[in-house]
């Protein structure tokens, strides 16, 4: 009883229909974040919550060392465990050659991959310690490994849209990575604000030349509400043609840097404009914010959605 | 140091140099709002702290009944004490001609008055135990004593995008309310969204239709961040054309329901986007935040403002 009626015939809900992608990354861009360990029944619970909402694309753990990310150790726990409907894409994300080894044999739970580097050397080797090269190296090896496999591929690049070492970040840098993952094999480019740094403007021309240079894959924007543009940037890329988006419940995750400031854009949030906008998602927005208030429960904290603290627009009040 | 650089050539900084208007309102409408009253000399000292930061338009209290917002029984000292450049205009919030001549033997100090009723009946019954009709007829009599006495007259029509009992609001009765104030005297009038219901597609499609109908007085957008939506509704503003704002430093008031919601889009917040998108605004953003943290310092708790706890986005960090 949330969203916009049908026919309404105002303003606000023209442009209806068009659907957009959405993958929810709680699940690991969140989890990980946590300082405490969620426990592995919770994430299963919380992870089978999400799969139920009508979203398509759900980023369940990443298979990185359980010494470096122990929040994520039980990831082969997770995936083995729950119960996720068959028309949800179950992605995960593998940082290396020995991240994949470690998941292909849970290959029949998942059917895509992230991979991820920096647009600049100073955050690549702050994230991952290898220099830019090294990383596409390694990257290309993966990722054809993992098309050898079967799986879809999502290459991730990080401070696509300015890096908090190096300041600007030169478009023409970033779709000559991202070329270069696409040629790999991969069919979906993801572009990051990680530490949210865009702007509308920039974001606007960012995805028009991207979709120039880059016409035959996916192009998925991930945005971060660090300086509160996260929706604004979202809604600047839906209008440069970007139709899939990457975004957490909850506004978990996201490496929010300094301590207490915003990370992921928040799921609900998004799915929240875009159905006021008249856009199409999929996503039972109730169910989400069930699952953020779930969330909270097992985290023994508020989080920072706005749509789960004041409640979805509801047009029907009257 | 934190806004873009001249002439770097990337995208993110063209489009520069569109001047926008912010007219801040945390004085008036974040002050109401606190629970406690703040003292007159630290009110002064925050209105001062705005009145140096290179924004042109004020409001620095209303003249409102003291039993009913006893938050702002002070305004006549504070606007007597506030030393404010000249170059500030600076407005008052009157809901009535009661109010109009309470302000009126403060003159001197203020040149701009606003005015406000609601879109619907039941929020401005909710709101001043009026019909619109009623308001809208006092109104009138208010604005025309103000323009008598050379004042300038912004027409705030609250819920404007949407009503939290009537749910959809019809923009043309909005226009047709603007209207009447525009016929009465107002050169401004302001369009709140005062529960953040609104929407980017609502938003740019409402402000198109608004220029079109009232292309003599000058269009103001009121955004709340209830939904998080508050910087994506200024951004279609913007590509709307509206180059006029209002908002609240440190993210201040806006009577945000329930509890522990967002009010009113954060003044650092905005200017921030406008500025990574190459607007100008003459305020200096890095004093905008001292105010802030000023404001935080009086009220002893963390405001919610992004670019207050993350900081400004800064290019020349390499």
């Amino acid at each position: 009883m949330t969203d916009a009626p049908a026919g309404s015939g105002i303003p606000a809900r023209s442009g209806r229909g068009d659907r957009v992608q959405i993958r929810e990354v709680g699940p690991r861009d969140g989890f990980q974040n946590e300082p405490e360990v969620i426990p592995t029944a919770a994430k299963v619970e919380l992870v089978e919550c999400l799969a139920r909402t009508g979203l398509r694309r759900l980023e369940v753990t990443s298979f990185v060392r359980a010494d470096v990310i122990p929040q994520l150790a039980d990831g082969a726990d997770v995936l083995r465990s729950a119960d996720i409907p068959g028309e949800v894409a179950v992605s995960v994300l593998v940082p290396n050659e020995r991240g994949l080894q470690a998941a292909l044999p849970l290959r029949e739970h998942f059917s895509e991959i992230s991979v991820f580097m920096s647009a600049t050397e100073s955050h690549n080797r702050a994230n991952v310690n290898r220099s830019v090269e090294e990383s596409r190296q390694g990257l290309e090896r993966v990722i054809a490994s993992a098309v050898g496999e079967g799986l879809r591929c999502e290459g991730v690049i990080s401070v696509a849209f300015g890096c908090p070492y190096e300041g600007e970040v030169d478009p023409a840098r970033v779709f000559e990575i991202a070329g270069e993952l696409a040629d790999a094999g991969c069919s979906e480019i993801g572009f990051g604000d990680t530490t949210g740094m865009a702007n509308p403007a920039q974001v606007g021309q960012f995805f028009a030349a991207a979709f120039e240079r880059l016409p035959d894959v996916e192009l998925t924007a991930h945005f971060h509400n660090t300086r509160g543009q996260g929706l604004a940037n979202a809604l600047a890329a839906l209008e440069a043609g970007v139709r899939s988006f990457e975004s957490s419940f909850g506004e978990l995750g996201g490496c929010p840097v300094p301590a207490g400031a915003t990370g992921n854009v928040a799921s609900e949030d998004l799915v929240s404009m875009l159905h006021e906008m008249g856009h199409e998602t999929g996503i039972d927005l109730s169910g989400l914010l069930d699952c953020a208030r779930r969330a909270q429960e097992v985290l023994r904290r508020p989080l920072g959605s706005h749509v789960l603290t004041a409640g979805p627009v509801d047009w029907h009040r009257a």
